[in-house]
């Protein structure tokens, strides 16, 4: 059975407004039974925050088909370490999912009474809230020997201004500050895609769809998914040949891709 | 005739404890005409702000002698740069300097206004209150077209509790979010020896006293002057054998090079 892994942001939507033909996608998969879930780097909001904006935008979808990075993170935490007090700087999302694990958040204030000291995991995704003594106590407590895990690789957040900072270059100022390298659990790298690869349990195709080339078709073509790139995101064409990351199927969007699994479909039988 | 430049922290003193013999060092000096500057890569304070520091712990030296890296930030741009307003992330002492250039300076309210778009010169050094929102506007500035400028590129700050982030922290995010490569203003680098070099103008050999071997050493191997060790800092003897950079000559203190100067001085009567 096939199943589909979608970004969000510059595939099903572009900031506030739906994508033409998403709605009647998400209905087709869901009527048909095809396996899928939305997979998105962005950590600072949480599963429950994306369902209400997909409803606002007319994609009904449950909860337990949206993975952020965030969330992501939380499962991988919980698959492969031990308990121990976390220091995040991120959105309300992270935090939220980083309180789930039920393992201790430090936040700035413990930190300032000395907690830094018992920190055993620093997380960092994009905060909008980001301040030095964040940085200063995530620094002492990476070097203390806390793990240092990012979110996301994103070094850029696409705003309507302009290209705001990311998770990546949050990390980077960390990098620089403790000379440690962090675990990044997000697309492209084998975390995210080992708790996609969970949520898709008895799939045997994966169909990949997204905007960027350096996160989601670099992310499908590592993991052997049919990479499908559509051109409502970050990327375009130009982009395409400039690039040495090759899309297995280019589209104009996704409305393009319902025509093209319903002939996939009937194909089948 | 020989002229000295002098680290300060880890070499005339420690936090805030003069290092043995550092006062009378500077007499000398003063007594005999031997010309110095005291040249530091922190951009927190400025050299009003040193001259107190250094006084309360009996270090007399005037203003002039005192060049810090948002000093040697001011004088480079005015040399070399057409004016235009700046966006300064850093401390008290760098955004002095960068008014005292008259440009203009676009701070947080005005950039929220949308004056990040006039912004020519994104100026970035340690800022003990550095917020999300900073990084956004230099992010968005550089993006469209501001110069990118660090002060130091040291990535750390040593405090008494450890390592925190120094200015080469904050601008390793930005280079993340922008993919733009920052000119660096201080020690090792090139534009801090031509402000030093016209502090000591009619000197012909000069001597560089320091503690940290990838910024003072390497600047003084860099610009051929004569690379003088202290123990009193950051790097030990250990660092030195490990390190590629040979000092000319190591001393457990700057108490040491006082006999030194003065056994110099009586060969050359």
């Amino acid at each position: 059975m096939m199943g589909l892994i979608f970004d969000m942001d510059g595939v099903l939507y572009r900031g506030s407004e739906p994508v033409e033909g998403a709605g009647e996608l998400i209905r087709l998969l869901r009527g048909r039974r095809i396996p899928f879930i939305f997979l998105t780097n962005n950590s600072t909001k949480d599963p429950s925050m994306y369902r209400e904006k997909l409803l606002s935008m007319g994609i009904d979808v449950s909860e337990e088909r949206i993975v952020t990075s965030g969330l992501a993170t939380r499962i991988y935490m919980e698959k492969h370490f031990e308990p121990g007090k976390i220091l995040v700087i991120g959105g309300d999302g992270l935090l939220r999912e980083m309180e789930r694990l039920g393992w201790g958040v430090v936040g700035v204030e413990e930190a300032r009474n000395g907690e830094w000291k018992d920190v055993k995991y620093v997380v960092v995704g994009l905060d909008p809230e980001l301040t030095y003594e964040k940085l200063k106590y995530a620094t002492l407590a990476i070097r203390n020997g806390a793990r240092f895990i990012g979110t996301n690789p994103d070094t850029t957040y696409p705003a309507e201004d302009g290209l705001h900072p990311g998770a990546g270059a949050i990390t980077a100022a960390l990098k620089a500050s403790t000379d440690v390298e962090p675990l990044i659990i997000g697309k492209p790298n084998e975390p995210a895609y080992e708790v996609a690869r969970e949520k898709l349990d008895g799939v045997d195709e994966i169909w990949m769809v997204g905007d960027r080339l350096d996160t989601d078709i670099a992310f499908a073509k590592r993991f052997g998914m049919k990479a499908i790139m559509v051109l409502t995101g970050v990327n375009s064409l130009e982009d395409v040949e400039r690039s040495g990351i090759r899309p297995d199927l280019v589209l104009p969007s996704v409305k393009e891709l319902t025509g093209y699994i319903k002939a996939k479909l009937e194909e089948e039988g």
